[in-house]
């Protein structure tokens, strides 16, 4: 059986920080499914289309990893996938707690684990929404975001 | 004087978490009320009626414990019910800090105290946003929400 | 049947921070024990005599509260006093997470609650470890220890 | 060159809390500037002008303070205004993580530092958030914010 | 390459909760290690013997699944035993805030990454200290560790 | 009046996130002291001399920063250097709790207010006492430490 891992979110926009989450859990999986959550409901700052392509972009290289869009359930998708993890990072305390609902219940509902790696100690504080924070008022996020030129402004 | 302790919420919807804080507070009170917040600008995603029922359902053998919705500040419901304590329960160190600062604030305001029990370890997982996220993906929320069937989405 | 609460611990020393969460649970309660622990391996800082009177005295007015002695564990106290309920205050995140491990265990060991408040906001940043620090170095500990002169160093 | 810090928020209302902080961190610099931020999507329960007055009104005798409105990052401003230090007061733990993201993440894009005072202890519940709701609710937010009667309502 | 983890830590005792993380890191790995680390300058309360035995019967149906004792670095070790990735619990922020400093130091030391699973909620207010307080009493353990007959005083 | 801020610690031994934080603090001062705490019960693993010697080395071009050693209270340290700010670091929300709690005593039995900053996001892993079980285990520390060859073990 194939081990597949899934690393859901928004990705709105998706930084160093994801990027790093996803490359160092790689190596524990014959495949990784980045998974980009739309719901119709939400307003995302940059469009689907250029979020999607700069996640391809970043991994072109990385054969284990593919990027998919989904809507409903992330355990649901999981399943659909046949994946056996849900993988995550955590930056601090407050995510801590956060997550640890969120895998608890996701683990009751559908069996499904969530893996956690520490987040990269320089890029700990990165945070998509004071990311888009910053690009809305014409600030500079290529600190935060490899190959943002990529992303595109809803 | 009769001791009556107010536990309150938005309870959109009322979990077994919520259900069990209640449960285990009955026994310090001759009278608990399960006090349903109402807020017009607020969308929820049950009736508030269903929501009523649902919680008198699960207390409806339980004489010392009634439910009622409120518009206004907790405290002021609580001076009008003559109510000494206000009960919630704790999940984890984020809610504590949440907590501690709005039971301070209504302890200076009204004198009106908070008493605080910790979830039930196996119960602290359940978040209500989250079985909302669950539902409305069409998910099973019986293993968070005892009696689930009696609520109805608006 | 009586009501009775313990607020457990060493209290080396006891500190206005304890005090003001006893006085607060005492409306609550037909009867309020304060239990010093003693732990015949434990270090303390002040004679255990004078702590029990340190705290008799502040207490000399309150009908319902008795300050009393005990070894081993504090549930098997409160069995044997009959009392229903552990009595602690929080004062912070770290606070709750560490008392949330405990009350779990031990209503799991026991069926013992244990009730919460959160501690005054004034009094909050008071810990009794600190409080030995600054008398160890000849400072003045009567900002935070009510009658502080009654306690004697071993 | 003078020392200028720059003591940035949506002051929605400015609370005692915030207040503390500035006196505190006033004997520190040569300027302290109060920013309020001003974003024409956000929807604010005070009138922009009755903020700024009510702040204005509070340190009218502290001629080391003053009081100005921006649009557009803080680091911006901070540059703008030649201000070498953004100040900030911590509650509790999560306070600190959020804080702790952004000021890191302002001192990469810009070389800014963030300086942090510990709330003063009594003010630590102070949360505008409660605050709103409270005014909203008729209740008196006059323990929470000095010279409150200064504030109009949007 | 065989995907080795190792699960350290001194399990004094070895608790349902470690056991939890053990299980449910197994099928991740071709190999899972729990690795006893032995200081001779820190006083167990269970022989290393009886815990080593311990954890060996609770695992004896479990062929992936090893038990060994180790001096000297965590790291070093790991690397002895060419194990890619150390295995952790995490039961809330306090625990995260810990784990986070050392998964980030091991990481910069060896290269070696850690894995996280969040503990079973019903698990997670489990702590050796506490159960060996417990032990300590005479009280019942048995809630908190599989056949806890096995574990010999020191 | 000359500002003065004391950066005090036990600095066993002095890691480079104690670094970054005096560097980063130095601008805002006339001069920062490096206090070395001195407590004759406690067992360091530096010699204090080594210790000392090493932040000297670090700082021997910084002119404004001198290191010294003190015995009992830090608050009365400052007096007597007329120091009129304590300065520290914050790695994560425990630390933040602990330096809370200690800051706001202080400046209630002295005045002496605390300034803190962020850790270096990179650095903010670092914790002595980690260190020093490297360091026993004749692990690397010039990753956590500079020049750590100027330290002597006790």
């Amino acid at each position: 059986m194939k081990s597949i891992g899934v690393f859901p979110g928004s990705f709105d926009p998706f930084t160093k920080g994801h990027e790093d989450i996803v490359r160092r859990f790689v190596p524990l999986f014959d495949e990784v499914i980045i998974a980009i959550g739309v719901n119709s409901k939400k307003q995302y700052m940059f469009t689907q289309d250029s979020r999607q392509n700069h996640i391809e972009e970043l991994f072109k290289d990385e054969s284990k990893v593919s990027v998919e869009t989904f809507q409903g359930l992330t355990v649901d998708f999981c399943k659909q996938k046949k994946a056996q993890y849900l993988l995550r990072g955590i930056r601090n305390a407050t995510d801590a707690d956060y997550e640890r609902s969120i895998a608890q219940m996701n683990q009751q509902l559908s069996g499904i684990e969530t893996l956690f790696l520490m987040c990269d100690a320089a890029l700990s504080p990165i945070n998509s929404s004071i990311v888009r924070e910053i690009k809305k008022n014409n600030g500079d996020i290529s600190a935060f975001v490899t190959k943002d030129e990529l992303l595109i402004i809803n």
